[in-house]
């Protein structure tokens, strides 16, 4: 998606060969115009699969996923947690995602009222990178009985192998933008 | 707003006489066509601010402040976040912030890349309470020399007292859904 791609390359923040930091209009303050045309475009490109709900995990993926939602008809919007809020009911799908860029391991959680057998879910998420985050959210939906009917990621930074990992298991991918490589904090798309 | 308290009354989960969980619609599911009509709601009670830029708070905040930003005409929106990312760069307004129903004290974090004294805020948030959160807000921005033209909350538990004390402030401050009391777990707005 050239929009996208030409933003990242205005205001986003490479740095050294893995990082890319895009607060300038997505993860603190966010372009919701810009973010508006990239749930329009994951809509038209997850339009045949059916999905009646769509699985994000907080924060940033809200703000990418909500536009999707709304351009594929309103569709109900559910929202991994990253900690067991205070007031959740019992019953919850849970699992462990390891981040390279913070080297910790964080639970994502979905309560078991919000994701059941009958749901055909498009997970969508800000980033792709090596894929944990994806692999957390596919093991949610599978722990439920649901089935995932695509996977889109605004940014997919292609060499860290997420992509190809969520491919390998069946799962139709779109990134918006595919970041072929980072090299001395230049990307290469 | 009629639309909104019907939904808090058919989908909302009263606790006592404090806790209203609203997980059904907007703090775990959205429903995206629901939000988007407070959006605009809000954007039409503050069109006279002059607003130029929105700020909230990350997670459920993104949510309700989206629409807002783009009925009022794709603002950018500001999220603050609960804890320090890492690769937040050096600079930053912090403070800290109480939440009674979690008995526990959260920092909340901007960049200083995204707030100063050009700014004119729209605070928005999913819930005004006894108003720690709004206040933690209204001092990440008092911090960042911008000034507050107004303070949306989606939902106000009323006899909580935060909407008085940033009204003190002398905020102009409107909620979607005024909640009167909890009696035995039933709201009356």
């Amino acid at each position: 998606m050239k929009l996208l791609e030409d933003r990242i390359l205005k205001d986003g923040k490479g740095i050294g060969t893995e990082i890319l930091k895009v607060d300038d209009f997505l993860n603190h303050q966010i372009d919701v115009q810009l973010l508006d045309e990239m749930g329009k475009e994951f809509a038209r490109l997850f339009a045949h699969t059916g999905a009646n709900k769509i699985l994000t995990v907080e924060s940033s993926g809200i703000a990418v996923a909500y536009p999707t939602a709304r351009y594929m008809g309103n569709l109900p919007l559910v929202f991994a947690k990253k900690k067991k809020p205070s007031t959740m009911p019992e019953g919850a799908f849970v699992t462990e995602v390891f981040s390279f860029t913070k080297q910790t391991s964080t639970p994502i959680i979905v309560s078991k009222n919000y994701l059941g057998p009958d749901d055909k879910l498009l997970i969508i998420d800000d980033f792709l990178a090596s894929g944990s985050a994806g692999l957390g959210l596919v093991d949610i939906v599978n722990q439920s009985g649901a089935q995932i009917v695509g996977f889109g990621a605004a940014i997919e930074k292609e060499f860290q192998g997420g992509a190809a990992k969520l491919r390998n298991l069946g799962i139709e991918v779109h990134s918006l933008a595919v970041i072929k490589e980072i090299v001395d904090g230049n990307v290469i798309f």
